[in-house]
């Protein structure tokens, strides 16, 4: 199966990532530095756009970069494009392809902006579009559900911002990641078993908070794409603006909260959420507490440091979402009505 | 009940608010043109935060201006606020009270930034926070689920895109805002009796796309705060890119389609749904082919112009979700878990 396959080998995946990419990333970040840039403008689909919602913490809270996520409708259909001054214009997919993010890029380029491609494909029309190319290095995605190129994703944001402050303790930090991410999918047949009990759930909430908001989302897309479950992502203070409402006793909510800042925040929802409304936990955590609240805890290694934390906290998600993709007897490769490349305008 | 007659009196309140606030919006848009404002970093949560991205499209589309969303965690938990250099901060909340979205405003003010609130709250800890104060007229709200104060704020923000743009056709457009929505709220007796079709409905989701992204999450959030329903909402493209797996034949699927430059393509999402998926369909639309598509068509006069047509479409959406909440039997008052006012860090 490439989509189990395509799971197992996310660590060695970053392994050749950071390896291959880490003089090319440290050049764009030379190049980036060299302008007056104010804020970055990202435009992504899907999955990548999830990347995209780890780069607006990541970039915000380490390198002071306020980030705008790219309302590509603009430059497509109403053909009234924002004045990008100032900017650095990123697009983050897989494929390369999707013509609406091309459009973005392309925008930039015309008003002088600098500009970035993310992708798995270095002859994408996307790189065409764009002055610099960091290529993920995923090697050929089969599975429609895209995994391994999410991390690679994130990890090369990771690398984009470490080389942009220049931090070497944060460089040896990203190279502990494979070696967290081995120790997670070691879990792997236990969360084979685990996953029955969600046989017959069909809607559930996502909930994450701070640089883990984008694992909720992930999560979620994950679960919807293969196993057709109706699960939405929340940031535990929205939920708290109006959704909390739906809630019934025994309602299930996975929650990504492992330790750092938002933990506490991340526990005290989770914790009312189990003892006043009587929801069903499922919860990715390197914190005791947090785990003994679940009914499914799943562990992740103690010493991750919470910026690295949504590269591998996506790893029990996706283990979670395949393993109840075979419980449900659905089609782990060619999930019904999507296909590997969407284009939308 | 407080909540149908906040439903209701819309109209008159964004007549006063038009009357008695043009000129304050004139005077803040003077202020605005005077700096050197690249883009728009933007502080909300909830209904607010759905105003925020009518904002995205509006500022963007009509004045060129990109926009952030802010973080609030990055100001509060992790305490790294990025760089806000050249950004105009706004801050939308109907209290004016949530310690995360002031803790936005005073960082911009900290930095220098111009700031804004936009706040039912004129005494408010938000206002005292802002340079600039944009009252949004609703009068008190009693009812929990935000309705008045959600099209307050919508016309608020089409009054500043107008003031900054000084183009007198919109202003003449901004007048008939209060009558198409006095047309719409004639349905209000036959949606009560539409929506008795949909007691059994647990979930759904809600598509929109441009302007009427926001009009999608804000339908989403009123019928999961009011009727208990998880609904999710989406841009029809992101759908695509992998969502739209979930959807079984039978699945109600609401779309907000009004003509406009993105009409076409959320006709032809919604016809997929239809003819190749067998999705059940409510429309909200003023066009004919796509009502023609729905189980429950709501229908908005035809010369709604795009940009506005967010203020006219949310009322059947409110109105929607008021009498499915009286078809299940909940509180349309006073819905379990949440209160008026939420204060998130």
């Amino acid at each position: 199966m490439s989509l189990h396959t395509e799971i197992i080998e996310q660590p060695d995946r970053i392994d050749s990532l950071l390896m291959s990419q880490k003089k090319n990333v440290e050049n764009i970040a030379a190049e980036i530095r060299k302008r007056d840039i104010q804020y970055v403008f990202l435009a992504a689909r899907g999955t990548s756009d999830n990347a995209g919602r780890y780069a607006n913490y990541l970039l915000g809270a380490l390198n002071g970069l306020p980030l705008a996520l790219a309302t590509p409708s603009l430059f497509t259909y109403y053909k009234q494009p924002p004045k990008l001054k100032n900017a650095l214009v990123i697009g983050i997919s897989q494929s390369g392809q999707s013509p609406d993010i091309v459009s973005v890029l392309e925008e930039g380029r015309k008003q002088n902006c600098l500009t970035l491609s993310i992708t798995n494909d270095s002859r994408s029309p996307l790189t065409k579009a764009s002055d610099f190319l960091l290529d993920i290095q995923a090697g050929k995605e089969k599975a429609v559900a895209a995994t391994k190129t999410y991390t690679t994703e994130l990890m090369s944001i990771a690398m984009l911002s470490t080389a942009l402050s220049g931090d070497k303790k944060r460089w040896a930090e990203l190279g502990g990641v494979s070696g967290w991410m081995r120790t997670v999918l070691k879990h792997d047949s236990a969360i084979s078993q685990s996953a029955e009990r969600y046989r017959y759930m069909d809607q559930t909430v996502v909930l994450g908070r701070g640089f883990n908001y984008s694992t909720a989302f992930e999560w979620a897309l994950k679960l919807k794409e293969l196993a057709y479950v109706k699960a939405e992502p929340y940031s535990s203070a929205d939920f708290q603006h109006g959704p909390i409402a739906m809630l019934e006793s025994g309602f299930p909510v996975l929650g990504v909260a492992p330790k750092g800042k938002v933990f506490n925040s991340m526990y005290e929802m989770l914790k009312r959420l189990r003892k006043e409304l009587f929801a069903e936990l499922v919860v990715i955590s390197n914190d005791k507490k947090a785990l003994a609240l679940a009914s499914l805890p799943l562990t992740i290694p103690t010493d991750v440091p919470e910026w690295l934390s949504p590269l591998i906290c996506i790893l029990p998600a996706q283990m979670f979402a395949y393993r109840l993709t075979q419980a449900k007897g659905y089609n782990t490769e060619r999930p019904r009505s999507i296909r590997k490349v969407t284009e939308t305008r």
